[in-house]
């Protein structure tokens, strides 16, 4: 398929390129004109038809957007937006620089410029700034019949059909009635009488993140959106709350793994993005390491007398302390993301997690202690490992497994009780928390036992 | 209103409850029934409308669905199943054990048995294993008169009616056509004049996860599902699809952590299960620390003569390394699994990659010898940090930061390409083998530097 059309376009067949492309799933069109050079992406995105068109350019990467509209002309860019849903209209404003959002304002009408203007006035994680403001408003006292008429004449506008809603005269939201109760009901039936009244809304200011969530708990394929007085302003379609969610976790995972968060797809991030996006958190993590150093300092006089050997297990009880930290961090955090969990929960946190980490720190105690006296003092016949010294390394890996569990799931409850985001605090951070108590435990244990 | 149906619960005011709770959303209701004793939990989805309790059960979670059908007898059971969606039957059954599943099964009829042994028989990550069979199929030939009147006989039954497939007389799929289509069109129309016949596909085998991406990448409702012989066998629908989606993240961001992925809620998981998902990995990555303990006994003798300061410096460079290396595993991990990144981009990965590394590199190199000269040297007195040792950990922490984005960009990548989870290799693993080969390049550049 994609070599066909690769062949007709190297020898500029257009009038045989038309119906193939024409045919061609929106997505799939985007995804071969990013491949393309400009001049072939702009002559091929000129045959398309007009709504393919335009639900074409809404798949397209922000970049390629950037270019297409700067090469398209003033008419073909307002045809574009005039077949847009109003709700990427605004995806695409936010997203490109000031000098094209002045031509694209310039290209829509005075009505959709005021909508937009509307919703750009939402903060960026409500709900109010992705929903969209198309969608069907049906009377209590309308017949099914001229609701089905009202479908056909608005359709070609509207984002979904699948679900209507029902206001009364000031707009306020009265329930909904879905395309299949339409279907299943007689035709003189009052939308009244088949609406379902027990309708579950978003406000414009809930947090994106938890009305996309909800949406995918309830199984819905939209949510209304009410103002603060109770009126419908708007729906969020269920491909919208799937975006969310996805650009939500790609950003927590960016966060656990101590990365500044981006919109930008891997493969489009130059190295020079990549570095700004990471050094923030490396640096400051290299700099609070400083602790790790200063304690190792204070105790190397009194230690470096008993055994220097007890170095080579730092690493051992490092890794290890920042590994438990992290699974107890990602796990609660996940949980913490998809509602799960709440901050009250954290008393029974607690109490799970230091189960666990008894379990686990006793069970790595004593993989340890036979470790250091099998492998390494058997073994490989090191013999500054004596029993005594396997029992303190053991004894401070017993301590780091149950202090790093706790840090690990009390941290990012602690972030979400205090409104930061959980993700924040997540393994790197939580790792040099660790790192630096477990080795004030296993420098003070070795100096009192061996000392 | 939760305190309200709590009350009527108390008062056993079960005539009262019954409306109240039969408005509310099935999710909610499920929500309220795992918090109640086992006893008001039987007496409460007895109350419930047929349909709404079938589908309030599906909510549950594992323990509560169990326990529940334990209690049913087996009249009550049996109308809970014939109101269940069939893909949500298959799924009980798949959590059931042997002995409950038994029960199920002989209270279905047997069609629905022939078909759940059907669908069982796809291996568990296939889109088989997670399609209904229960979707609205056409012929060619019909009016759009004709449709409705199907769409109304089967409706009840269908999961989705907004997505109809059209087959030929050997079940093969020729095109499909929305709800939108059918009300827009003209009563007398035919389905082969109004149908799409660019329908995209997945077929019985292909993977999960990767047809639940297709899905919300398109932005499709449903998906029809195909076997070898190219006939509609069921479909995909896109609450299924976020479902998939979300349990797959989860498992992503658990391996990452060096847990083993466990579908039981957080809340939900005992100690003991916790204890059971953590140890495998820490134990592994215990005793794989056994090479870092290793190189610093081998080098020890000599460099204790140099320097033991020196040792202060290995948590920051251990630290360093391990957070460069998760950086990088886990945005190639989250590109490779929403399909943004391939095996074969492996060389722009490692270009882009060792650009971004050498930024990094010299950045972090140039902080930490200012930190060293500055905060441990002048501020804090260490008067082992000369500068030339300063130097010998700045160099080392360079080429730490440029093997770590290696290593951690690389080893998803070619976990991918050998078929393996890429989430696998996440950040515990990749910083064991990171930990290692700084240690190595450090205390090889000070015995050569400074012996």
């Amino acid at each position: 398929m994609k070599d066909r059309i690769l062949l007709l376009l190297e020898e500029r067949n257009f009038s045989a390129l038309k119906p193939v492309i024409s045919e061609m799933n929106e997505v799939d069109i985007a995804d071969f004109l990013e491949e393309i050079a400009p001049d072939d992406r702009l002559r091929v995105f000129r045959i398309l038809p007009k709504s393919l068109a335009a639900a074409t350019f809404v798949e397209l990467d922000r970049d390629t957007k950037e270019a297409l509209i700067r090469s398209l002309t003033d008419s073909e860019l307002k045809s574009v937006i005039d077949e847009m849903f109003l709700d990427d209209t605004v995806d695409l404003i936010e997203e490109m620089p000031a000098n094209v959002v002045k031509r694209l304002l310039k290209q829509s009408d005075k009505e959709t410029r005021n909508i937009i203007n509307e919703i750009l006035k939402y903060p960026k994680d409500s709900a109010g700034s992705i929903m969209t403001t198309e969608f069907i408003r049906f009377r209590e006292d309308m017949t099914v019949r001229e609701a089905f008429r009202k479908i056909r004449e608005l359709a070609i506008d509207s984002e979904t059909i699948y679900t209507c809603y029902v206001t009364d005269r000031s707009k306020r939201l009265l329930g909904y009635v879905t395309a299949k109760t339409l279907m299943l009901a007689g035709r003189e039936q009052t939308i009244g009488e088949i609406m379902d009244t027990n309708v579950i809304y978003a406000v414009t200011t809930d947090n994106r993140e938890t009305v996309a969530r909800r949406m995918t708990d309830y199984g819905f394929l939209a949510m209304p959106v009410v103002d603060g007085e109770a009126q419908l302003v708007g729906i969020v379609t269920v491909d919208d709350a799937i975006d969310v969610l996805t650009e939500e976790t790609t950003e927590d995972i960016a966060r656990m793994a101590a990365i500044a968060p981006s919109d930008k797809t891997y493969l489009k991030t130059s190295p020079l993005e990549l570095f700004k996006n990471r050094i923030p958190w490396l640096l400051i993590l290299l700099v609070s390491a400083t602790f790790t150093g200063l304690i190792i300092n204070a105790y190397e006089a009194r230690l470096t007398a008993i055994s220097a050997v007890l170095f080579a297990c730092v690493p051992m009880l490092m890794d290890t302390g920042g590994n438990c930290g992290s699974q107890a961090s990602v796990t609660v955090i996940r949980a913490l993301s998809l509602g799960e969990l709440e901050a009250k929960d954290i008393w029974r946190v607690l109490l799970k997690e230091i189960g666990a980490a008894m379990l686990l720190g006793v069970t790595l105690a004593a993989a340890c202690f036979l470790k250091l006296i099998l492998i390494d003092n058997l073994l490989f016949g090191f013999d500054g490992y004596t029993p005594m010294r396997c029992l303190v390394v053991s004894a401070a890996l017993f301590f780091t497994v149950v202090i790093a569990k706790i840090v690990g799931c009390s941290l990012p409850i602690l972030a979400k009780a205090v409104r930061l985001d959980p993700a924040v605090v997540a393994s790197p951070f939580i790792t040099t928390v660790v790192d630096a108590l477990s080795l004030i435990i296993y420098c003070s244990i070795a100096v009192a036992v061996l000392a």
